[in-house]
């Protein structure tokens, strides 16, 4: 079946949830939200672009850092309700320099920072 | 830092969304969502706990299918707006007996399958 991006189930703002994974290492980079343009755009250009909620706009991601996410594949749940884009990650892909924005875990009911900002 | 899960930034609903991984194989499993009381009660009984927004109630992961999740780690990405929780998941944690709810990619522009139920 050919991927139809309006076939996917967008919430009541016109966005889905995107899961952004390493597409070697397997770690998970960052969620951010895409509506249906930003779907095509990332299908479209292989770079993976997201739709800013706060800025209201289009945001591909690295534009002004560098740190560009290039699609390798992308895969669609069940319920057609979120994406997870696998991609090759250009520096770090947080925005305090770290690689992931996942760096707190909890231990012992302790916040830990995990990771550091890349030098 | 003490983990409060009040302050989490939870959506206009009351809800983050909360991303589940293999804790071995790395592999994402599902996305769903938890409130702030589901959080807490993820974090005291180990037994991964969303929160349903079809149904309006919590959701104990595998409480009818069998298929629990078993929190590992969780973790808080740097806006405290999304949660990662590592899991060990026993059996299925997709709803259609996939491992993953992401058994669908794209492929030269089509939807491919590319995980079969359990047996």
């Amino acid at each position: 079946m050919s991927f139809d991006p309006s076939s996917l189930r967008f919430d009541a703002a016109g966005l889905v949830p995107v899961i952004a994974q390493d597409a070697q290492s397997a770690e998970i980079l960052m969620m951010a939200w895409m509506n249906e343009e930003a779907v095509r755009r990332t299908f479209e250009t292989g770079r993976v672009t997201y739709w800013s909620r706060s800025r209201q706009s289009f945001w591909v991601k690295g534009e002004t850092s560098g740190n560009l996410q290039h699609l390798v594949e992308l895969r669609i749940d069940c319920d057609r309700d979120c994406l997870l884009v696998l991609v090759r990650q250009e520096g770090p892909a947080c925005h305090t320099g770290r690689r992931s924005c996942f760096y707190t875990a909890l231990r012992d009911g302790e916040e830990v920072e995990i990771q550091s900002p890349q030098g």
